[in-house]
């Protein structure tokens, strides 16, 4: 209590200070305070302000870890993890300073059980890597945002992709963690059992915490074999609508497809150009089918079947992997694509998620404020999640073009709630969303959510100002 | 701040007084406090001692919930969720006394959203009602406890069963909850959207939590379209050990099973008595396919294929739904068929789950211990996740023989532990678990569970005494 008490006679500032001066002596050379590397570390993905931590640490290890933590907690210093930088919601800012711990360097792979279809992973190991390193043995590890993230990232801000409509999300694909608590301990979340009931779920609570609780230091991953046969497909509809309803349909139906994305017609032309390929420029459903080469067949043809009664069609079909490679790189480089829409203007993804029965509903509403505004913001979406994203372009600099356009994604997150649905299905709330989470949860759940990053961080050193900021 | 110091000063007795006078006056008629009644809701089902409640409270709204919680938090008296008493760990006893909560007359399924693939519904319902009344709109709620449990009991306990191996847990088929939290406040959990990251994963935290951190009123569900085909099979092993390294070959090599169960070779003869089957006392796995037609035959072949590789089979198949339901209620009357075997004994149901790749070790390991110490246990599993149970008969009124029953539960739980697994894969902690809490988890992590608790439960009102009892 006497430390307590003192420390907090200091300012943050001189908190900070001599936090990062016991860092140096205690972590040397793992220490970087140079403004490019702290920029770097704070977020670059949106409109949101680049706000650096006041320095950057270098962890090779959970002891490394624990070493920042328990001098940030010592300090009463904000404590914000870092794995590969591309999140988009600012939760990698430090809008408080602090100390960021940088963990892609713990990126060694320490355990792959194929027999029990799991391994064991440090966090800064990133999707393409695991999945590279998995390849020889048959297996893979499905969640893909997109983005090469780190799997430590992605397992907290709870991150889907492509693939979770039948893989799931991250939280269906993490057995277990180990987890540095805001004091500095290590814990493990569970074993490595695919199911327990003994006692309260802290592998969940973790997924998707945003840091906020612990910080990740190792996962315990499902892994899949890899199917018999894939086959991707692209399938041209008369409207977004027509798409939407077909993607129900087929959730409908039982068919299980790995992978069902719809483009619209914008971003189907923003795709043509950025990725070289020479699609009808209407909108486009690009899906996948995986399963033993009879199931494989199966399934597309019943997804042909339901697409010609909506007028979509015919599909056209991409076995060979060098093809669906070409294919589902155009869809994760949609990002990328959509910037030469605008030049100067920077890309800002918006994320909610409804129930798919009001899919359609929310995207043709979403289209026609987009129109109404005269925005450019093609939209693209995990569709059998009913999660959809809009690319919104906007000039940041611009007051009244940020205006209109914080004005666009309030309204979309409204639309969305409205029918029942999520302002994040996959991207999470980092600083972006906070002023959504009232209107989302209503205020007993927020208050449940406070008490419980009371309970495991007092001090509010871990990740603060995000989430439910205390 | 009075209140709660005049409160204190009361003995619980004079508290528990009060609180059912309060209540009696409150809700009248829905207060039982007779001896049969309280019984009947506390423990029944195993070698645990029954410790009654002071009164039940039959509920019939959100709002008797909430009563029954504020007058419990006001008086500072214990308060425990009953749902259909079929648990196995002791969950509905009151080791304090207190107030039980009967959920069963909460049994309306609210909303069934087909084009969603969801249902809302209360607490009370049962799965066999759920599936009774969802069967005319072609869907399924797979959760397969065996017992007709509740559905708010099924989420409490994180229950799975027979088709988890396909369909997942509890946890992973709850998409959002209704709770009345320590303070008699309501709070939803999440929105019916498939997916989001907006916070921390309140759903997955009451779900297994066995009603300490809250009482659940209402659930959504995800659910399922009723495959197009469904075949059952029978398939015979020549020993236990083949019969594992069948199921991890099968789980390996991607087979959908939707349902995977062993019974050994003393549970195959009273299956066989009780159920007037006649399969060969062997080893035996039960199993079931779901697909479409093609699929269905395809799955079959190929697992067909890979049980002669271990000597197994061939299969006997039972497609038509009369025969299916003969062959899973003998899996499900299991824990009946074995009654007879030692006459005036009780059958108490152990519960470990393994990684898979030491199943065949912990089942063998387990089956030796049985037969070094005398024991009738025939065996029964969840295989494909790695969980099986042992029906052990046990005369709980012979002191010599419950302290071998507990010794070989202790040696079980022990072993499936060191083997890297949970000493409950789905029934839960109660009060019989509560002393492996901290041997499988660490003090750490048992630390974050206890803060969680005193978080959302202060004063300790919520099913005290189990989990991780403060």
């Amino acid at each position: 209590m006497v430390v307590a008490a003192a420390k907090s006679e200091l300012s943050l500032h001189e908190r900070v200070f001599a936090a990062v001066q016991s860092l140096r002596s205690a972590l040397d050379h793992k220490v970087v305070t140079s403004l490019a590397v702290r920029e770097q570390h704070a977020n670059i993905t949106t409109y949101l302000p680049n706000e650096p931590a006041d320095a950057v640490v270098f962890a090779e290890c959970t002891q490394d870890v624990q070493t920042v933590v328990r001098t940030c907690a010592e300090h009463e210093v904000p404590v914000i993890p870092w794995g590969a930088g591309t999140s988009l919601e600012g939760h990698v800012n430090a809008p408080l300073g602090g100390i960021c711990i940088d963990l892609s360097r713990m990126n060694r792979i320490l355990e792959v059980n194929t027999a029990d279809l799991d391994c064991v992973i440090e966090p800064g190991v990133t999707r393409k890597r695991l999945n590279e390193e998995l390849r020889d043995q048959g297996l893979f590890f499905p969640i893909d945002p997109g983005a090469d993230a780190s799997l430590g990232g992605m397992a907290s801000t709870r991150a889907s992709g492509t693939n979770a409509v039948r893989y799931g999300t991250m939280k269906d694909n993490v057995l277990s963690l180990k987890v540095v608590t805001a004091t500095g301990e290590v814990l493990t979340t569970a074993t490595r059992a695919r199911k327990s009931s003994a006692g309260y779920d802290l592998t969940r609570l973790f997924v998707g915490a945003e840091g906020t609780l612990g910080i990740i230091t190792e996962l315990t991953l499902k892994l899949y074999g890899i199917p018999e046969a894939i086959s991707a497909a692209v399938c041209p509809f008369p409207s977004v609508e027509a798409a939407c309803n077909t993607v129900i349909a087929t959730i409908q139906s039982g068919i299980p497809v790995a992978r069902i994305e719809l483009l619209d017609e914008m971003q189907v032309r923003a795709s043509n150009a950025y990725a070289r390929l020479d699609l009808a420029e209407t909108p486009t459903l690009f899906l996948e089918f995986h399963g033993t080469k009879a199931s494989v067949h199966e399934q597309a043809d019943r997804f042909g079947e339901i697409a010609a009664e909506f007028g979509g069609g015919p599909s056209v079909f991409a076995v060979k992997p060098e093809e669906r490679s070409k294919l589902w790189q155009a869809r994760h480089d949609a990002y990328w694509s959509v910037l030469p829409l605008r030049p100067g203007a920077k890309a800002v993804a918006t994320d909610v998620c409804v129930p798919i029965s009001r899919l359609a509903d929310c995207v043709m509403e979403t289209k026609r404020d987009i129109e109404d505004m005269g925005l450019i913001a093609p939209i693209v979406g995990h569709v059998g999640d009913g999660n959809f994203h809009t690319t919104l372009m906007v000039d940041v600099d611009d007051p009244e073009d940020l205006a209109k356009a914080k004005h666009y994604m309030k309204r979309l997150v409204e639309r969305a709630l409205a029918m029942g649905g999520t302002c994040t299905g996959e991207h999470g709330i980092g600083q972006g969303k906070m002023k959504y989470m009232a209107p989302e949860h209503g205020e007993a759940t927020l208050d449940a959510m406070r008490a419980i990053k009371q309970a495991l961080d007092p001090k509010n050193i871990l990740n603060p100002g995000k989430i439910v900021a205390i």
